[in-house]
């Protein structure tokens, strides 16, 4: 570990098993879970590409796919300002300066920002929830995190095809009961859905999450892919899943 | 069996496990599969509902929804004459002329022919092919039966949602490649998605096909349900399998 990077009282640092790298979080805020481990092992990324991570929050993504692979440069854009905060001390925790940077915005204003067609991936781990926001103090960070407080999956979708460049690939981790907003807005936004998986808690279980890929400008024709299962048994993750989490 | 139903030389009489009821085939033509059984299986229908089949065939959705269900009257609706005769031959041979009747038509006048909101339940086992129909002969049964030749997924989604009562149930066996053409054209005309289940021919292989549950006028709310696994290992079928072809 770095040694003039700050750690706060209230933070603690977690190892992610990957190249030696580490992560800041501060528990009271919202600490990452599989979904992102998942979508970084589902996304492609090739050497130099160009990726944007929209809601980065701790950072997790975009120091996840650094470790993965050959990235040319991660922004990972993030609206509240203390997580970018820390996820930036993450980032340099890991020296990764020079290829990932966490900047403070809003989604809804990415065009704008970095310039239309400029990434060639952009992946996601967006809030899912799209009920109940109204019960929900909008200045909470999990508030934030996990319900589509400030922005929606229509807002994370139009502004991802927009700074696309042609077969950019939109990789994103969501809920299963969404499926039918996911899919009719990807269609509607022109990226269109190229692969599916489902991620089952265990084999014969219902889906928890599911991973999708789609492609800016591609054609029509869907691959859905393997169930990809968790736990053999319980606490016991499948060969796949070890792979993903600890597998080089 | 009855001894005044008359069986062509070229039919042949298969037994389908289920209250002794049989069904006439003609190989040259096209014979049912492991589609037809599941989505007979995975559609609900109450007591005394009303039933519209789309694209028939043998027959054979119809005449298992009668053994499955105490529907009050099932409706085969088959673009094709000798398909028709031969299906209404089934029909007699199970003595369920009371219950159901195949008919002569074309899907697209469905609501003209039957009226607006007048069914309780539509299923239908549509052909799967979108592509490479101009290269198939239009007259040939097999090609009618599995491309999208006489009418398309549009037509089937659009006419069924015409002659769905409100909140009617409308179950669709497909394959997963079309998953996006399918919720895309459900969600437009209305016919809502809640509930997918993916058929798996093994535990961690792609599915091979899509059952889907839509509701008139239904809210979003998609359950992506557990994997349906077809085989345990080579010619061996899964407990559920076996339920669902033998099970009462």
């Amino acid at each position: 570990m770095k040694t003039d990077i700050s750690i706060l009282p209230h933070e603690r640092v977690d190892d992610l098993h990957r190249k030696g790298y580490r992560i800041i979080q501060d528990p009271k805020r919202f600490c990452f879970g599989a979904d992102a481990v998942l979508l970084s092992g589902f996304a492609k990324v090739k050497t130099g590409e160009r990726v944007l991570d929209l809601g980065s929050g701790t950072g997790i993504i975009p120091i996840l796919l650094a470790a993965r692979y050959p990235v040319g440069e991660v922004i990972g854009l993030e609206i509240q300002a203390e997580s970018v905060e820390m996820a930036n001390r993450s980032v340099a925790l890991n020296a990764l300066e020079n290829v990932v940077q966490i900047i403070e915005g809003d989604i809804k204003t990415v065009a704008e920002r970095f310039g239309g067609a400029t990434f060639d991936v952009v992946t996601t781990n967006p809030p899912y929830m799209n009920e109940g926001g109204g019960l929900l103090n909008p200045y909470n960070p999990k508030a934030i995190a996990r319900h589509e407080l400030l922005c929606s999956l229509e807002d994370i979708i139009a502004n991802s095809a927009k700074v696309l460049k042609p077969n950019g690939r939109f990789y994103m981790i969501h809920r299963p009961h969404r499926l039918t907003d996911i899919l009719v807005l990807l269609r509607q936004y022109h990226l269109e859905p190229k692969m599916l998986r489902m991620v089952h808690p265990f084999m014969d279980k219902a889906p928890a999450m599911v991973l999708i890929e789609a492609v800016r400008g591609g054609k029509p024709m869907l691959k859905v892919a393997s169930p990809l299962v968790i736990y053999d048994a319980p606490n016991v993750y499948t060969e796949e899943i070890q792979q993903i989490y600890y597998g080089e």
